[in-house]
């Protein structure tokens, strides 16, 4: 009998190619372009394959982008107790994240698709957006119980006072990302934020 | 002799219905989908028309835009040396107009266009967001010479503080957008800003 290879393995590799196709083609086409027949082509499986894992092209693209997102380092924020320390650290690895064009351009596609499209970004919200979230308010309930952060401080509002400043700027091209924006940003906000 | 139309109201009727036309469809049928022959068929003007006045759809799209936003009022934000209540008072118009289907459209889809052309985004930003924020920050200099303000306050950065919350929550349709919503992102912001 000729070795046979494990499915469960080869399940996963073609999986993992998959996720790693539409990671690539979504950086090189763009969202709209972007087509199953193009992932299974470069995946090199079939578009059965595909579609007996995901029910859509944005189903596989948000998978390949939870995949990136939980790329080696877990998605607990750095805690050494000083809050003005662990958002500038976070900060800085954002804006450099944004100015990264491998993650650039498949984040901009993304954002494009989500704007015009109400189910796809409430999809966004659950399962990309929302726990990113969890984790970052968790860090800031943190702050609150260290007396570094108000405690009455409505924690939605004070990610976007941090988050939404870096994030149109990239958008909409209107400055300059650097570590000094980052730094200058994380200062404002928690001057905001802080208990009076 | 039979009576003439006066030429020059005659083209302004035409440069009229051509902005409408645009600022419709543009809604109707979102920014990628617009064309050119569409628009002058709304407008019930021949192409050419079109291109006499306009290099492209873009140039088109950004006048009907721009004749929307000088619509009415002046730029200019209200004064009436009290900061807070201004910026209450304009945040609470921001917002509603964020709500207001017929406003709210056409900007999604130009925010999706920009998003991908950066020199869409620049061509928005000389001539639409930039005069704006000029306007905006005018107001906040005299804020600043008000003492309500830090005098060493970066104003790009407070403009950025005050707008992308509720920008990105508009966006990614995170949260309500709600006349207590715009109070509260004043008062964070303004708690930022203030001098020491």
């Amino acid at each position: 009998m000729s070795k046979q290879p494990d499915p469960a393995r080869r399940s996963e590799r073609s999986r993992q190619a998959i996720l790693d196709a539409a990671r690539e083609l979504v950086s090189e086409v763009g969202y709209a372009k972007l087509s199953i027949e193009a992932i299974a082509a470069r995946a090199g499986v079939g578009k059965q394959t595909i579609y007996r894992w995901w029910r859509s092209k944005g189903a596989v693209v948000f998978d390949a982008f939870l995949a990136l997102s939980q790329d080696g380092d877990s998605i607990a924020l750095p805690d050494t107790g000083d809050i003005e320390a662990d958002l500038k650290t976070v900060m800085r690895a954002t804006v450099a994240e944004f100015a990264d064009p491998q993650f650039e351009a498949p984040i901009r596609a993304l954002n494009t698709e989500i704007i015009s499209d109400p189910e796809l970004a409430a999809h966004y919200r659950e399962k990309l957006a929302g726990p990113v979230d969890e984790a970052k308010k968790a860090r800031l309930r943190s702050a609150q119980q260290a007396g570094q952060i108000a405690a009455d401080a409505d924690l939605d509002l004070a990610l976007e006072l941090l988050y939404a400043p870096l994030f149109q700027r990239w958008l909409h091209r209107s400055g300059p990302l650097t570590p000094e924006y980052a730094d200058a940003l994380v200062d404002l906000a928690l001057k905001a934020l802080r208990p009076d």
